[in-house]
């Protein structure tokens, strides 16, 4: 019946995703000591800051300073978000995070103009000036994306047509430069997915593109991120994006209650519960997420930082799984 | 693939589950208001109150004046929950209440000697006084029920084994009194199940009792809520226990994190999101959880309440589903 993988990845989103979205500051040392933290998890991949304008995102202006301070830990994988040159500069001056480049496209046009003052056809443009830079700069690229990629607060729902129609795209643009690309994400960036429409994309791009990995990456603004993983498990889907605690959002937008990102712990509980390898320590996850949110300061959305997980609960009362 | 139902039935607990669990007391008048607006929100079934010992669940003291105070809607049923004798007869007495009679056992002798101080004996010897004082009253009896169905915070985790075993001795009881059996409700009462699971034990009750309809009542202690409902509506089941806002926890489970019953609006929303009907008005079911919310003084877990319907957003953007 369902094609669960036998071992997933996760890309922990938290520091970025996270610190990004919040309006009161959140001093530097904070963010250090997090990453420190999650770096203890046994993630091998931590998203650390953005390098986006900091008028517009004023959490990450400090995104040297936290680069410069966290404490790189073997075998993990640091990375930074940007989404022009000046800030794929930035994170390359760091000398600290792992570049990694990707073709990148978004589902809604109207969402690109508010995210990053682009129209579609500029932002396909600039995919080609983009992966000429990145070889030049010895960056690899192996990941296709598609943001907006079930529905768009301005446009609205994202047609599984649209979703064949770029992917082809990015895979012409890469052809067209000579790159392979193993990686092809889903981003639910407003939180439009549904568990059977999750299972319907990614089944036609894997039926499309077989030798391809399609990773998620998901938010929880309606209450469907957890189920919109398990349907991905469903579907063999082995790459996800999460935050601990739920922290995360997106600053674009334009919804007050678009906060929440899915819930690193939470989705590691249901791995482990279901037998999936995750290679990551639920407790310790479980103490970032207690700590993300006392450096934001109000409640976070995870709940298995709240139930506790149930591994524990086994062995307070010598129960086996 | 999936075998989704065209339409489900959602039986609304938020009254009697949500305000249960608080430890302030909610004022009668609040609690009747409640259930006024849900009246009017197509619910077909409202768990108002439970007639249990006042001095267990204070919250539940009023239950009389409660029920003699809330407007009854035609086509509404409006339910009572009771445990024993005298709470059957607090619930006749009020001559207002659809009384349904259920032949239910727990999975876990523990948490049943907390719940209702009695072994699995006791319970199961307690089913057949109690079916015979149902039918001398003139209580219908159509239903079977499994508590504790995936695991227990005082026993561990229930195998499958042990749901077949005790699904037989509730179907033998009702054989043994001449009683047929429609439903049968696992009861995830200490949130233990995750999707897989759900959809296997799901699965071996259908095949082994295919003209009897499953009922899942979900609690979200570890957010698993939705995606087990998602797991259920993969499986065909059409019968589903929640609450509005995510109201609710069971106060013998023992455990602090222990709230929160699978939210209502979201689970619906998910549902009409699939094209699933469930004759709900989303809004009207958002406005009743925002009204919880101030009645309890306190967040509660709800998601769409806060994230808001996609069928509002498109309608103000002016874009088709």
């Amino acid at each position: 019946m369902a094609n669960f993988p036998k071992r997933i990845e996760i890309k922990e989103e938290g520091p970025r995703e996270g610190f990004q979205i919040e309006k009161n500051p959140i001093p530097t040392n904070r963010k250090i000591e997090f990453i420190d933290a999650l770096s203890e998890t046994g993630l091998k991949t931590i998203q650390t800051v953005s390098f986006v304008n900091p008028k517009v995102v004023p959490n990450m202006a400090d995104a040297e300073d936290v680069v410069a301070g966290f404490t790189p830990k073997t075998g993990v994988t640091y990375t930074g978000l940007y989404l022009n040159d000046q800030g794929m500069a930035r994170a390359m001056a760091t000398k600290k995070l792992t570049l990694k480049g990707s073709i990148s496209l978004c589902a809604s046009e109207a969402f690109l103009k508010r995210n990053q003052n682009r129209t579609l056809e500029q932002q396909e443009a600039a995919q080609h000036e983009s992966i000429e830079r990145l070889k030049k700069n010895g960056i690899k690229i192996e990941s296709g994306g598609i943001s907006a990629a079930f529905g768009c607060n301005f446009e609205g729902d994202v047609k599984l047509d649209r979703i064949m129609a770029l992917s082809k795209t990015i895979f012409d643009i890469a052809e067209q430069h000579d790159v392979k690309l193993k990686h092809l994400a889903l981003m639910d960036t407003m939180a439009w997915a549904t568990p059977d429409r999750i299972k319907r994309y990614v089944g036609a791009l894997q039926d499309k593109y077989p030798e391809v990995e399609i990773g998620l990456h998901l938010h929880d603004t309606r209450g469907m991120g957890i189920a919109n993983a398990y349907a991905g498990l469903e579907m063999g889907v082995a790459h996800y994006d999460s935050c601990v605690a739920g922290l995360g959002g997106c600053p674009f937008a334009g919804h007050a209650g678009a906060a929440g990102n899915v819930c690193t712990e939470d989705l590691v509980f249901m791995a482990h519960e279901m037998g999936i390898e995750t290679g990551l320590d639920l407790d310790r996850l479980i103490e970032c997420a207690k700590m993300a949110e006392d450096i934001v300061g109000h409640p976070l959305g995870g709940s298995v930082m709240t139930g506790g997980s149930l591994q524990k609960m086994r062995e307070r009362i010598g129960a086996s799984a």
